[in-house]
């Protein structure tokens, strides 16, 4: 794929990206959540580019948009390629939607050269957990790890997930059929990266070597409410100074282990009057690592440090664990190949850990998968100002295209094995 | 008075505030805000008592109950005693209301001895603040400092408080009057502490000196909001820790500034989402200080040093002036009154400063005031679990029966004088 044409693709997608940002639940903004009506209008859009590349469309019965190309040796496995067609409220343009677009793109660009191994295009439904709190529901429905107890909580209006899949005009009795994957390669994602990293080296894509693990917690000090007017200070046990004493901790923590990071993003002092002093504090806490010990062992010391603050202060303290992750290592030689493609495309290789989930963390249990992170300008994400620039996503079809050969080689090697 | 006299006299007052405390805007706790119905109950008692000790009882236009008492001298000029009988939402007993029992159960103890001074009894309408946002409309109004645009500010009901004042059976017109005082000597609180000093000092009074000036204000740290899992820690500017860096140098400031006192009772960081970086964190600050350049003092070195927080961490920050009340010392001669009077009945001096504010603050204005605390058991206040100690009550009438005699030969010396 030659640099004009990889331009040209690019321009495509980013175009398609911004009309399907047009599709939404609100007037001014774009808010797509699951199975919502605007994704009804997704939905026929993009078959019809999907049937005009010669894919043929299914949507399965989470609502996951499928398009499937046979390859040109019969019999050889798929390779799944995509991301999610859902939103966050008040979203971007890119963030899930331009990983189908690429998708559909590089499929586009095989017009005289069609792949060797069959593809699978997902346009996945729900990856943002927004409208019944619980993400990844379109990759657990595919990866079979789809609980079907969930299918009984309410949006905020009251619908269970089950009537919400029957109103879009589908059946929540075939959710365990989506699972059904004959013969896969494994599964690509590209997706920008909503983060600064790429954007601050200057380097347009970056390969996802795992996407990190998570711990968060809510940690509370208990002293003793008082006026503040009345109370001396060596008479205090005032709850504010050790939680703030404490976020100091958090941060000096991470920034002296690599590879980890940690945020204090909530915090609240009772009763919150300006002159009674805190008799409790509580803040939360956000630990990321991509190796598991050395992030267990940091929240390990945190929790060691809250206790000697408490301590030291003649406070009370309690944590609360909210959630604990382990991090899901990419495919290494899936991986290897990634990197070996932006290689043979002439740019500069970025290994890096993924600090957010993506629906390739929830394919890793069924399949081999690997991620391409596009720079995000700014780091933005989650909001209308969300960019990417075009020569990082033309750079991201050339890589796909290389990448592409060499999955295509992998299936014809398997399935002469085979 | 003998000890035994003054603890009857102290039970009786005890007992009387319990009683009172009865009478509530609220069923299981006491709330009694300005002008609300059981303010009339209160009144109607209190009146009672009032009467059975002598006293001639009004009501001026601002719901002031006042019950004077004629010296023995003809033409004496008079004494105020009292403090005020409205209450925070679940407040204790004793705040205030205590100050009203201890005059009357003075002016009761008096049966055989009349004083040489007149006394007036105020029990004041509202100190708290709480019905209209504004504290001391009572000693306001006797001070004649009583702003009259505040008849228009209305209730959480939208009643204003002109017409709560008309709907008590008074007129707002009057209260201008209330302000008359022919020939006042000056004017005596009794208060319970609201703090633990006199309690972690194990003495039962204490002397006050000068009531605290106050500045309240509320800084704002601005960085930027990104991803808690995909901004690493080098190229985040999270708001958080840089409040949580100021909080401890307001606690370090204020604990190494003798007599200053200076709290952050509430924070918020925004958005305030466990998994999003702060991009805003606002902290309230509230200093007090008996000595107004150490103050202001202090106030500046914590605004450099949230200047020089911010820019190391390259935020921005703003401070907004909420509140700025200059410190108001007590009447030097009355105070060294207080203290002899202290010595006289046998217990400890301790001078000290009040860092809440009293009807006091507000007398002063127009004459010398002097203050007398009661310990408060484990400094609580504000709060149904508010308790005094009956020796400790009994301690305040020894030391207000030596008082009055001092005041009334005061009197006496001004009336010979005049």
């Amino acid at each position: 794929m030659d640099v004009q044409r990889s331009l040209d693709i690019a321009r495509k997608a980013v175009e398609r990206c911004q009309r399907l940002a047009r599709l939404s639940e609100e007037e001014d903004r774009t808010t797509r959540t699951f199975l919502t009506p605007p994704m009804h209008e997704v939905h026929r859009l993009v078959r019809s580019w999907m049937e005009n590349a010669g894919l043929t469309v299914t949507v399965d019965a989470l609502g996951n948009l499928r398009g499937s190309l046979q390859g040109s040796q019969p019999g050889a496995p798929r390779l799944l390629m995509g991301s999610h067609l859902d939103t966050v409220p008040g979203a971007g343009a890119f963030d899930g939607v331009l990983g189908v677009m690429l998708a559909l793109g590089l499929v586009e660009g095989f017009d005289s050269e069609p792949p060797e191994c069959g593809i699978e295009i997902l346009g996945f439904s729900e990856e943002e957990g927004v409208r019944f709190g619980v993400p990844f529901l379109d990759s657990r429905a595919i990866a079979g790890t789809f609980d079907r107890r969930i299918l009984e909580r309410t949006d905020a209006r009251g619908i269970t997930m089950a009537q919400a899949i029957r109103e879009f005009g589908l059946d929540p009795d075939g959710i365990e059929a989506a699972a059904y994957l004959p013969s896969v390669l494994g599964y690509v994602e590209f997706h920008i990266e909503q983060g600064p990293v790429l954007d601050s080296l200057d380097i347009p894509l970056g390969v996802v070597d795992a996407i990190a693990g998570q711990t968060r917690l809510e940690v509370t000090f208990r002293g003793k409410t008082n006026h503040a007017g009345t109370t001396p200070m060596h008479l205090r046990r005032d709850a504010l100074p050790a939680a703030s004493e404490w976020i100091l901790e958090v941060e000096r923590e991470a920034s002296s282990t690599p590879g980890l990071i940690a945020t204090v993003g909530s915090i609240a002092a009772m009763p919150g009057a300006a002159n009674v002093i805190a008799g409790e504090a509580r803040a939360t806490l956000d630990v990321r690592c991509a190796d598991d010990s050395r992030r267990t062992a940091a929240v390990r010391r945190l929790l060691d440090r809250a206790s000697a603050i408490a301590e030291r202060r003649q406070l009370e303290w309690t944590s609360e664990l909210r959630l604990e992750q382990s991090a899901v290592a990419c495919d290494r030689e899936w991986t290897n190949a990634m990197v070996r493609s932006i290689q043979m495309a002439g740019y500069p290789t970025h290994r890096m850990v993924s600090g957010a989930g993506h629906d390739a963390m929830v394919m890793a249990s069924r399949m081999p998968v690997t991620m391409l992170f596009i720079r995000s300008p700014g780091g933005i994400s989650h909001h209308s100002s969300e960019t990417v620039k075009i020569d990082d996503v033309a750079a991201s079809l050339q890589v796909g295209w290389h990448f592409l050969k060499q999955a295509a080689l992998h299936a014809s090697t398997r399935t002469k094995r085979s």
